[in-house]
């Protein structure tokens, strides 16, 4: 049997800081071509990406997806055991992507392994992993299903396995996500003297409207699957010295999570509305430039997510929330390809210093994998 | 005669950029004390001041103030004859400072030299002029009167020489000023990721709902001699280089214009309690820290201001309104010390590349202060 805790440490070992390989697809793609899959390297303008295939293409498939890289580790002194060490002591293994997410990879990997190996199925298991989920995100599970769909690769249903229960095994799952468009905000008036504002036009004053309009009522009440749509001004700037002159531009940032009832296009369209309203009462030209994360997106409850649950909760003693709270995955590309939920670890200590995660938990997480495959294949 | 317009070209080939003497009031000092005047410098911190008397010292006085230092000039090779040639041509003289004030102070220097030597009067002249009414004035006309104070100089009346013309002679004299003071105002918040605003507390947003409510609504519709009071926002800056993420602090400069209605005092307490209400509401801790340039003043009509308008009507044809707009001035210093008005040139040009006046404007304002005088020792 494979272990899926070893083989995170294993994979703590590669210093996979994002777009580094490190050394981590390497050594999934060894493990998994021994274990008969069929191993390419799917790189895209630098960034590495694996695809690992067990099975005929074309069966019916399972899949997995999932990222190696991690974030920096910030000041290696700061932790209690060096960032890349994979140290295991008293049941915890130590080190940056114990949790997000070398553990899911480690957990589906080895689940897959084992599965293939003791009971061949009749059909394929594909794992898509990426090597740069923290970082652009352009070319990395992106450039995994761009690749699939020219191959007529194809995953029936999917599991991302990112931590999902915040706070124990079996909380949570993931169905969807809420949206994400951030908006770069640009107000242009007309420079003056603070004593003479009638020859003036003051962009922050058209630009504090425009945002306190924005925080002034929530978007939405939330829907069925949704919690309400959520918008956070993550930046104003006017860097004006003179506290006396009227500056001539500022600028602003506004992020929106939104639920199926909006899209990037629509909230664009929402804002500019709004913007043209106090344009016209103001003089105060607003430019906004969207960039879209990702659209909201629902995998609604049905076979999929029912076998998911339940073997979850037959694991763990609960059943999970079949939540869309939180921040974007890649799970927002693997949508429009096929069904994708999220289940993994406890999201304790992501992307902190002294990460880390128990040996028990990693095994409940490839037990519980290792029991999805078996209930989709039987 | 003494030729004002011949002084004010004088004048503007010292280069006295503030805080730099340039020669301007060693100038000033030795035409005053070649007329008669008892001439003293009162310089404080290395800031040149000139005070100068005619006539007895505890006589009824006339006072007049106003400032030799200039503006920096920008690129000199942007101005059309060098900015501190005092290029006259064609009627009109060129330079840093032809209209704001060298050419003000050249007026009035040059009426009251005229003025004492051609029908000596029964009381005093005091002239007030600074090096410093550019920068930051703390030891400029502020010296001089804390000087004046001890020695028990005093003026009974005063004329602030700045240009207080918008557009014609004749038009505007001002009879006090809208006081002057800046916030500086920090928020200081919860930092943490945008798409988990529950556990984090966004500056940004405290800080705009705080700031919106300063311009939702006038502070006052004006007095009987002021405008409405003015606020404006004139930088606000976070400096958050990531969009999904919810900043820790952000900051916020307002500067109010205001009228007798407040002061500063009034105007940071009733900031004060608004901070409160927002930051009970949301959390977030709003500092504000004030600086008071100046508080609001008048010179309340009567027979000074009487006699100053009546000689302008008398001189231009325009009888002129009775302000209070605009920027502060050194008289926001000089009402502690007596009525004090302010009448000049046209302000034309101030600050700018190419300033000029014409040599008729300020012989006509070096006329106006010669009647003045006739009128006020009469
Ligand atoms: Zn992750
Ligand atoms: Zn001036």
């Amino acid at each position: 049997m494979t272990d899926a805790a070893e083989l995170t440490a294993r994979l703590i070992r590669c210093p996979s800081v994002t777009p580094e390989e490190g050394g981590a697809l390497d050594l999934l793609g060894g493990l998994l071509g021994r274990a008969g899959f069929q191993v390419h390297r799917v790189d895209r303008n630098g960034t590495p990406n694996l695809f690992a295939r067990w099975g005929d293409k074309g069966a019916r498939s399972f899949g997995f997806n999932g990222h190696t890289d991690v974030v920096p580790p910030g000041d290696p002194a700061a932790w209690t055991h060096p960032p890349f060490s994979g140290h295991v002591e008293s049941g915890v293994i130590w080190g940056r992507g114990a949790t997000d997410m070398k553990s899911g990879v480690a957990a589906f990997a080895a689940a897959a392994i084992d599965f293939v190996t003791n009971t061949p199925p009749d059909g394929a298991i594909i794992l898509a992993i990426t090597g740069d989920e923290e970082g652009p995100a352009q070319d990395g599970t992106r450039a995994l299903l761009d690749w699939m769909a020219e191959r007529d690769e194809r995953m029936d249903v999917c599991i991302v396995g990112e931590p999902s229960n915040p706070d124990f095994m079996g909380e949570m799952m993931k169905i969807g996500r809420r949206g994400s468009v951030t908006f770069r905000i640009k107000a242009a008036g007309l420079q003056g003297h603070a004593a003479y504002p009638h020859r003036a036009r003051n962009p922050l004053h058209a630009l504090t409207r425009f945002l306190e309009g924005l925080i002034a009522a929530p978007l939405d009440e939330g829907t069925e699957h949704f919690d309400p749509s959520g918008l956070q001004i993550t930046s104003i700037d006017c860097g004006n010295p003179a506290s006396n002159v009227i500056p001539a531009t500022a600028t602003a940032i506004v992020n929106i999570r939104f639920n199926d009832l909006h899209d990037g296009a629509s909230l664009t369209g929402e804002l500019e509305r709004r913007a043209g309203a106090i344009t016209a009462e103001t003089g105060v030209a607003i430019e906004i430039v969207p960039h879209v994360s990702g659209d909201a997106f629902l995998t609604k409850p049905g076979d999929f997510v029912d076998l998911v649950r339940d073997v979850v909760e037959q694991e763990t003693g609960h059943q999970p929330e079949l939540s869309t709270s939180g921040g974007t995955s890649d799970a927002r590309f693997v949508k429009d390809h096929c069904p994708v939920v999220e289940f993994g670890l406890v999201g304790h200590y992501m992307h902190q210093v002294d990460e880390r995660v128990p040996v028990a938990q990693v095994q409940q997480l490839q037990a519980i994998y290792h029991k999805i495959l078996e209930r989709f294949f039987a």
